[in-house]
C-alpha cells in the first residue's frame, strides 16, 4: 500500500525546508504568481537529492494577487503562459540532471479548471504539446480529470486531508460550515480512509468511493506543518509507503 | 467594552468581501507583495462606506515571495519602500475623501521588526516623518511596541486569536506543538480572555496579563472565515462592541 | 531669456548621472513602467542638491512593455494608477524635505492623452485632486494642454529639439521621412528658434508660432547625451538661462 | 554575398511590426526585462511565417531598470535566470512548430560579458547545457566571442551600423564624441564596408579588419526605423542578400 504526498513550494513560506522532508512530490511555483529562477533551481536540487517527483505549478499571469483571482483570458494566452512557465522550470531541471514528472495548476487556474472543461482541455493540450510524458495533477473524481485523460495524458488524482466532500463527490465549498476539518484526528481518519479503503465520508454521512493517487500537504497557513507531520507519521505507523506516482 | 478587529486585505483572497463585514479595521496591501492601485481603490471605498479604519500594509520589496522572506536591507532602502507604499495608498485614500488611520507591516517585515529594534525604529521614523498622526500596529507586549512608542507614535497592540503565547509573553513559535489553536471554542475563549480580562493563558498554563487593542482575523487559509465569523458572533453575544481604535 | 530643460530619469539608463548635470527639471519613473523606491529616493536627493524641479513620471500599469503600449482602461483605473504613482513619489520627496513640482505622463499615456481629451482630463483631475498646486507637463500647443488648463492647473508646455513639426503644429509622425532631426546643427537651430523667437519651421517650410516652457532632453538612445550636451552648451553661449518653470 | 540583420523585439516598441519586415533574425525579450508569454508567442508566429531566425534575448533579473543596470550576481544565479528565460521561449516556440536558433544576451548582461570572460563563459555553458545546437550572438571581435567558442558553441558575430570602432577593435565608448554615427550616409558606408570588405574605419582613421555575421537594427530610439529601412534598401541595391546565419 502506498500513496504520494505533494506540496506547493517556492512561494516564500519558511516551512518549505520542513515540508521537503515530508512529501514525495513537489509542485514548484514558476516565477509568475510567486518564485523565481533561483528558488526554482534550489528546489529542483533539493528534490533531486531526496528522490522527490518534480512538478511545475503554473499560474494565471496574476502576480498582483498571487494567482488567486479568477480570470477570463483567451485560451491561446493561457496556453502561452503555461508553456512559458513549464518550459522555464523544465530547462532549469534538465540542466540539473533532473526531469519534470508532472504539472499541477495553481490557485484560481486549478479551481476554474475543475468546473470548466474547455479550460481543463486547454491545460491538457498545452502540457501534451510540450511533453506528452508529463502527468497532470487535478482534483480526484472531478470533470477536470476526464478532460486531462481525454488528451491522452496520465493523471494524478489529488485528494485533500482537511476538506470535507459533498455527497456528490465534490469538495464542500469553502466558507460553508463543516467544509473544513480542523481536528487532527479527523484529518488522519480521512487520510487513512482515502488511502486504505478508497472511500470518504461525505458531509451528509454517506460513504463514497474516491480514488486518490496523492494527498496535498499545505505549507501555508497556521496549522499546515502540524497536520503535515501528523499525516506522515500516521501513514508510517499504518504501513503505508509514501512515494511518487509511478 | 470594545475591541478592534483587523484583517489584511487586497492580497487576492476571495474571502475579502466576507471579511469586510466582520472587521472594524483593514490593512491594505500596497502593490508590492500583493495588490495594485485598482484593488486599493476598491478597498478604500468599501472601508469608507462601512466606517472601517483604513491602514497601509507595506512589505519588503519581495514580489517574488509574497513578502514572506526575511531580508537584510539597508535601513534607508526600507525607509524608501515604506514611504513609497504608504504614500501610494494615502493618495488613493485622500482622493476618495478617506484618510489613512494606521500602518501595519506585512509578513517578514512585521516578524523581523518584532525582534529587531533598529528595524522597528526605522519603520516608526518613516511613518512619523510621513504623517505623525498615523498609528502603528504591532505585536502586543513585544519590544516592537516600545520602539514604535519611542518615536512618539500612537500604537495599536495586536493580539492573535488562534496562536498560543509562551510564559514570557511571546507568541509560541509556529511549527512547535501546541503553538496553534485549532479548536473553535479554545479560540473564542482566548479572544474573550484577551478582551474582557486582558489576560492570556500561556502554553505552561500560567495566566499572563496581555493588553490588546485589536485582534487579527485571517482571510487566508482554510479555516479563516469560519473562525472570523465565530469570533464576531461571540463578541456580539458577550456585549463587546467591535470598533476601530480611537 | 530662460528655458527649462527636462529629462525622464530612473529608467535604468547609465546616462542618468550625466543628464542630471544638464537639466533643470527631472521626471522620475514611479516604480511601474520602471524604477523603484530606492532609485526614486536617490534621484530626489540628487535633484534637491542641485535645485532641480522634481516631477512624477507615471505610466500605464504596463511593466511588461515599459509603458510603451497603448491601453484602453476604464478612467477610474487610470486615476487610481496615477494617484498611486504620484503619491508614492510625493511621500519619498517630502520625507527628504523636497517637494513635487510637476507631473509628466510617460510613454503611451502621454501620447494617447495628446489625442484623447477624456484621458487628458482624467489625468488633470487626478493630479488636481491630489494636489492642485502641481503643474502638468504636456505637448506644447496640443489639445492636451487645453484639457489640463480647463482643470485649473498650471501647465508646462513641452517642445522637442529633435523632432519636426507639421504645418498644423503637431509633431510629425515618427517613422515618416524627415520626422526626426539627426543633425546636431539643425537640432540646435530648432531649440534656439523655439526659445528665442517662439517659432518652429514646419516640415513644409512654413514658420509657425510655438510657445514652449521646457525642452525634453532624452537620456535614452544612442545620441541622447551628445545632443543634450550640445543643447546645454548652445543655450549658455546664447545667453539663455536654464531654470525650472516658476 | 549575404548578411544577417537582427533586432531586439517584444520590448513594447510600436516599431516591432515594421522591424519584422526588415530583419532576418529576431531576439525576443523573455518576460524578465520586458515582454510576456503572449508577446513572445505572437513574435514566434510572426518570425515563423516570415522564415526569420528566432533567438532568445535573456536579461539580468532587473525588471525595474529594463535590464540596463550592471549587476554582480553569483554565476549560478545567472545560470538559473538564463535557463529560465531560454527555456520559457523554447517551450513557446516548440509548441508553435518553430525552433530556437540562437541566444543574444540583453543590455547590461551583454555589455558586462564583453569585458568579463567568466560571465561570458557562464552564459556559454548555460546555453550549451540547455541545447548545444543553439548559437550565441555577441560582439564581433571581442573576447566574449572567444569565450563562447571555447564552450564549443557556434557564434554569430554582431556588428553595429551606427557606432564607431576604436583602433583596438572595440566599440568607441558611448558618450564620447564621435562614438555614434548619426549621418545616414555614414551609417550605410559602414554597413557596406563591414559586409563587403570585412573592414571598418576606426575613430583614428585607420582601417581595421572586422568580420561580422549580423548587423543589429535598433527598433528603439528616434532614428531607429529610418536607419533600419535605409540599411535594408542599401543592401538590396548592393546585391547583398539578407538572410539568417546558417
Amino acid at each position: 500500500m502506498h500513496i504520494d504526498l505533494n506540496a506547493d513550494l517556492g512561494e516564500g513560506c519558511d516551512t518549505d525546508e520542513a515540508i521537503l522532508e515530508l512529501v514525495s512530490s513537489i509542485n514548484i511555483a514558476c516565477g509568475v504568481h510567486a518564485g523565481n529562477a533561483e528558488t526554482m533551481q534550489r528546489l529542483v536540487r533539493a528534490a533531486r537529492t531526496r528522490g522527490l517527483a518534480i512538478g511545475a505549478h503554473p499560474s494565471f499571469p496574476d502576480r498582483e494577487h498571487f494567482g488567486r483571482r479568477e480570470m477570463q483570458l483567451p485560451l491561446p494566452v493561457i496556453r502561452a503562459e503555461l508553456l512559458y512557465q513549464i518550459g522555464a522550470l523544465d530547462a532549469i531541471a534538465r540542466a540539473e540532471g533532473a526531469e519534470l514528472a508532472h504539472v499541477k495548476p495553481h490557485g484560481a487556474l486549478y479551481n476554474q479548471a475543475v468546473r470548466d472543461p474547455a479550460l481543463a482541455q486547454c491545460i491538457a493540450h498545452s502540457v501534451r504539446d510540450f511533453n506528452p510524458r508529463l502527468k497532470l495533477m487535478g482534483l480526484a473524481g472531478s470533470p477536470m480529470i476526464a478532460a486531462f485523460r481525454a488528451a491522452g495524458l496520465a493523471v494524478i488524482e489529488e485528494g485533500f486531508a482537511d476538506r470535507r466532500y459533498s455527497a456528490d463527490g465534490q469538495l464542500a465549498k469553502r466558507g460553508t460550515p463543516g467544509a473544513l476539518i480542523d481536528d487532527t484526528d479527523a484529518v488522519l481518519a480521512q487520510v487513512l480512509a482515502l488511502v486504505q479503503a478508497g472511500t470518504v465520508t461525505a458531509t451528509d454521512g454517506s460513504v463514497r468511493h474516491l480514488r486518490v493517487d496523492t494527498i496535498c500537504l499545505h505549507g501555508d497557513g497556521p496549522h499546515a506543518l502540524e497536520f503535515a507531520r501528523a499525516i506522515r507519521a500516521k501513514l508510517r505507523q499504518s504501513g503505508v509507503e509514501v512515494r511518487p506516482c509511478a
